[in-house]
């Protein structure tokens, strides 16, 4: 899959929550900041917070929380950026709006594929602990579906992987060849690609 | 008023439909672009048909999609641009709220005023026309309040100028010195500015 372009594509991590999918992104981000290319990371946390923070967990609201990530994630495209968007994004059509909205040709669905049993174990803000508890409706994985992706762009196992090697493994994946230093535009192989 | 930084800020134009609001914004973004600075035109239009389709022109709409504008905007300036928005936003509650979320060091709010006679007579969509015969409901100006700016950080009385005057006053008003050419790095004056 060639997702070259003069402008960069959005790279949309769907999974778990817990999975690794924020940490994974910076990693990513980390490397396209080395190359000299301009990325940015659109979290769901950080979107909850803000744009979304009117949304509940309820499918309709998941189904609205995805949609307006893609919208920004076009915005923030339409800047010239690559963007990396963390989102638990648990439904197929909740995606696959996304991937309309942005444009087929510049979205790239990623599966951060990490069992339950590691998410809940992890459980870094204690949240699965709650939704066992009941204190949480709607909890994605416990009491509400994930829907894994069918036939994502990028599909990465991250037991036994460093947060590292799943960045570079995506990265190889969706063929963006980055090189430290070299930005796209004078990268020997990728500057005659035509955008 | 010092409003420079190492990011850009958000600039809120605000006034009545036709008002001249995203030529002007578009007249800024060329200034920016010939001084290299990175800048977007967030602007009504393209928002209303995208990431706020699903808002009426209701006043509870109306602050809905001017809080979507604030964090939308924030999170642009958040990749280090000049943002300069292009949005109607009739009250002054929701102006006050976007100042807020964007931070009040970060935001500075343009009255683009045109006089209403003016605008009704552009009409470029022909929106007045159908207002007055009652085709849109709640239609800013004629059957829905504007709020004008009580102290806003920069004023353009548009008749007799041209938009390319009244986008270099508001970027004097705002004490943004822009030349061609060099970057607000480079700038001989403002290399120096702390951050």
């Amino acid at each position: 899959m060639d997702i070259f372009n003069r402008r960069g594509k959005v790279i949309w991590l769907t999974g778990l929550s817990a999975a690794g999918k924020t940490t994974i992104a910076h990693e990513m981000l980390t490397r396209f900041e080395q190359a000299n290319e301009r990325a940015y990371v659109l979290d769901g946390d950080r979107l909850r917070r803000g744009l979304n923070s009117d949304l509940t967990y309820s499918p309709e609201d998941r189904r609205e929380n995805v949609r307006r990530f893609a919208e920004v994630a076009g915005i923030l495209r339409d800047t010239g950026l690559w963007v990396i968007v963390s989102c638990i994004s648990p439904y197929v059509a909740g995606r696959e709006q996304a991937r309309s909205i942005i444009g087929p040709e510049n979205f790239a669905e990623v599966f951060i594929d990490t069992p339950l049993a590691t998410c809940e174990e992890r459980d870094p803000k204690g949240l699965y602990r709650k939704a066992r508890q009941g204190e949480i409706p709607e909890f994605t994985g416990i009491t509400a579906p994930y829907e894994p992706p069918t036939s994502p762009d990028a599909h990465v196992r991250t037991p036994g992987k460093t947060p590292e090697e799943c960045a570079a493994a995506i990265l190889s994946a969706l063929s963006i060849l980055l090189e430290e230093g070299v930005s796209r535009t004078e990268h020997p192989v990728l500057k005659d690609v035509q955008s």
